[in-house]
């Protein structure tokens, strides 16, 4: 589950790079706001203020402009929240990137849930490519959450196996956010992260 | 939020409730399969051996269909496992459910995912009505496991609070489903589903 996303043109100018990279924040806003399915390569054109020429230069088609939502929503999503995943080997550390996840639902009033999680469910079965792309996602994210504890277990502090548990607090912030954002309510994303602090604790010698 | 889906028509003859329950069946799989954007109309009227004038008779548009796919997978899913969530109030009652969960992705070769959470992660954003009756369901899912909850906590075998531990239950059988789906492995429902049982254990007087 390595291959993430097809290459990228090689050498883009700086001025294409610019061009691309409004193309795909466009295109990551809209799929986000309205599905992949209620965006068309048109919606992105006209948000991007981009030209025709330009939108098929940089994308062949609808597909590989997923890919490159994909990639995006991975490096904003996951790399955005890595400087507060490599303080995830204190309970404290913990409290600290949930209470982010849960502020920043708030603040969107719980439309949109997961930019990764939506993706991967919309895509799932029709489009095996966006699946692995998704897949790799969640990898790097359940990777980022194991540092923590993995550091924590190594240090004697933490009685539990750290794999399980990254991949057990991974689940249940997505399915968090699911229902969060289902019964437009920020309380499902609360409990359930709360409960997952709590679970670690009851494992740990810290406080 | 107890408008679930729209009435139906009155009085269907047995044959008009046959015919309109196998243009049901026919669209939840194709939606299940493809997803609802990946399901025309004209899908349906093929997989349900149906003339246009008999799917517009009892729907008169996609959306109409839509909110009665989400009904039958409400009434299949959650009121399918009704049984079992009748005797949720034991750690090996909670075992038993589990158990089945992750026996039937392996079934599915963990393809599709939640038949539920999947259509509230499509629509949610793009259909206020189909995200009500979505959030319905998923009520009448946490409703289902809190029940046994709370009779062990009545019982006094369970230190924790129902409401709490049913909701995280329900969004980490969520995300669960979702990693599992997306990485097609069934090990993140496993994990996860495995945690929450410890997690309800560790709270309880129970072995």
């Amino acid at each position: 589950m390595t291959t993430r996303t097809e290459p990228r043109p090689a050498k883009l100018t700086r001025k294409g790079e610019q061009t691309r990279m409004r193309i795909v924040t466009a295109a990551a806003q809209l799929m986000f706001d309205n599905g992949v399915a209620g965006t068309t390569m048109e919606d992105v054109k006209e948000a991007a203020q981009a030209s025709s020429s330009q939108l098929y230069h940089y994308f062949a088609d609808k597909q590989a402009l997923v890919l490159a939502v994909i990639a995006y929503q991975d490096e904003t999503v996951v790399g955005g929240q890595e400087p507060m995943l490599a303080r995830l080997d204190s309970i404290e550390g913990l409290r600290a990137w949930c209470g982010f996840l849960v502020q920043h639902q708030r603040d969107l009033e719980c439309r949109g849930g997961c930019p990764i999680g939506s993706l991967g469910g919309e895509l799932a079965e029709t489009d095996p490519k966006a699946r692995v792309a998704v897949s790799g996602a969640f990898q790097r994210w359940e990777s980022g959450i194991r540092g923590g504890l993995h550091a924590m277990h190594e240090r004697g502090e933490l009685a539990a196996d750290p794999e399980d548990l990254a991949l057990t607090i991974l689940a249940a912030l997505q399915g968090g956010l699911l229902l969060t954002q289902i019964h437009r309510d920020v309380r499902p994303l609360e409990v359930t992260l709360k409960a997952m602090i709590d679970h670690v604790a009851a494992h740990t010698a810290q406080p």
